[in-house]
């Protein structure tokens, strides 16, 4: 476990080592294994024109339909489900929950087809997004495909926790669409007209709602207790807070393990994200300057100058305290309702994942 | 009972009158008394930035959120929903399928809000469309949020048939989506590229699919066996195939009642409507003229000779016959389910309601 993260650990509540067995890469293949199987029969079920777009997103097919040997991402959705239900309920509960965690993989990659729509983005998973390749509607209907498909699923499991688990993930689009939605609002606005609070709620409901519901989905299929289902959606939520902050700084500083974004790319894009709006509110010399900056169009010898602003002004520490704070607290939910640190070591190397804290 | 169809119906399958109390007028109105509390509820629940959205679209609220007069459109499908399951359950049955009845409307008004997006119509019951009011992002958004909305409702129903009723309503939005699909992918073929029964299955999937879904929602809630359940589905899809027929005629020649469309409407438009794509199929030198016209630019002076090629190459007593047909097939298949003409007066006259062949 390393990371640049070490410094803003603070001893108290430092988890204790992920044993064997809980390796984070271990426990994504094996979740990736245990649920494709699912999601692709799911898939396969969708009529012929709703499937090929599907397929494409998935990175299962290119554009022409020739499968491809590409997969569907990291998993860590579906791995947090199967993982929640295993700590709470054993390998017994793990297999239950297959299909919720097809169902939480069905809404994130639903959210995703319709937000590469929003956002124009047209560069996903190193391919082209979806609308690019089959135009807007297309990228709408396959999306709004995929979300029945999740709920179909879950309406179908004769599982006894089915029915809350749909309603909890019902209730969780809700949430990703507003996230999306303040996010989106966010992004028109000037630098000096958005606060810290809103951009923390708008990351919690965009990025923490999903994992906390993926944590809650797999706790409702061991059978857990109401406050136990609360304890892990808490803990998904604020670890991935936690993921988003250090994503954040990773936008601007790049990453140092040099495997994510390169250095800049989000001020670049004149994002506000996290450590950009903590320095624009705190109250400092730089922070007049950097907004001023933010207003400008884009210029390439800026950016530097503008990452040291944010720098200065606080954004970059403030946002690996606060990345900090919020994995202890993610701790200290995960251990309410998992007291068994074995039990909850594959949870807290998910988190450790996420957060980039380890490989 | 009047209407223009009078003169394709055959006496064999002349439905009997309906009986008093089995005015479509009283049911829709009922209908709707029934659901809104429902409804509104369930829209109070989305966070403000989707609840100011799904408020405007439903006519409940002005863009600028005040409270407007309008209301949400005639409640077809709820009213499908409660008199199928007044039918094969009596009250008590109707009563309880009251969220089912929302649901279906939420998940109509959701296809509403996409498909008008996706189409670029900026005119929905007489007031400017949400996308247009909103922009595409947040129309998408509530959308999306309207779906999960419905399936919540469902989710949340402790009734022993939700958990059926979601999965066949989220079949049902698949279905949705693939008659979008083909109805788009229609729209960009030249008039010699589409046949008549690609035209078929797309109105089936678009207009016949939710109908069909909300009788059979009605009949699960009322615990009816499969059968009557798959009868009242196909009731209510022919029933819808019947509606689309006749409302194409309408949108070429106008509404002999003078409330529908303006006449031309949809020739004007170029619409690959079923009487349009009848006479292009008919083999006849007006179909060879027919497609010609429809190949070039839409021009004023065409209008009259467009409509009267679709009548002379068969268009107009095709889609006529067609029509008469399914309503035919439609009786069949309620009378299946619904063998006491008594109990199967109310969805005879929402049948004939949506054909027009009552107001």
């Amino acid at each position: 476990m390393t990371g640049f993260m070490a410094e803003t650990k603070r001893e108290s509540t430092d988890p204790p080592e992920p044993a064997d067995g809980h390796d984070a890469g271990v426990i994504l293949e094996r979740a990736r294994a245990s649920v494709d199987p699912q999601l692709r029969s799911a898939i396969e079920s969708l009529p012929v024109s709703m499937r090929r777009i599907a397929l494409y997103h998935f990175g299962w097919e290119h554009a022409d339909g020739t499968p491809a040997a590409d997969n569907a991402g990291k998993a860590i959705r579906p791995a947090l489900v199967l993982t929640a239900a295993a700590a709470l309920g054993g390998p017994e509960a793990r297999a239950e929950a297959v299909r919720a965690a097809a169902a939480v993989e069905l809404v994130h990659n639903f959210t995703l087809l319709h937000d590469d729509v929003m956002d124009r983005d047209t560069t996903r998973r190193h391919r082209p997004t979806a609308w690019t390749v089959f135009g807007v509607p297309d990228a709408i209907l396959a999306g709004d495909a995929l979300q029945a498909l999740a709920l179909r699923l879950l309406a179908e499991d004769p599982h006894p926790a089915s029915a809350r688990a749909a309603a909890r993930l019902a209730n969780c689009v809700v949430e990703l669409c507003a996230g999306q939605h303040a996010d989106t609002a966010m992004e028109a606005l000037g630098p000096r007209d958005v606060t810290l609070d809103e951009v923390l709620a708008m990351a919690e409901a965009k990025t923490g709602a999903l994992l906390g519901c993926a944590c809650a989905l797999g706790a409702l299929y061991a059978g857990a207790e109401d406050e136990d289902v609360e304890a892990l959606d808490a803990f998904g939520r604020e670890a991935g807070l936690a993921f988003q902050l250090i994503d954040d700084v990773i936008g601007i500083w790049g990453d140092p393990r040099s495997t994510g974004k390169p250095a800049g790319a989000d001020l670049a894009a004149r994002k506000k994200s996290l450590p950009v709006v903590a320095a624009l509110a705190s109250g400092t010399p730089e922070a007049v300057e950097l907004a001023s900056l933010y207003e400008a169009p884009y210029a390439k010898e800026d950016l530097e100058r503008t990452a040291l602003l944010v720098e200065r002004a606080g954004g970059r520490d403030w946002a690996q305290v606060q990345a900090a704070d919020r994995m202890a607290r993610a701790m200290q939910d995960l251990a309410r309702a998992v007291p068994d640190p074995e039990a909850a070591g594959g949870l807290l190397s998910l988190a450790e994942f996420v957060t980039r804290r380890s490989s």
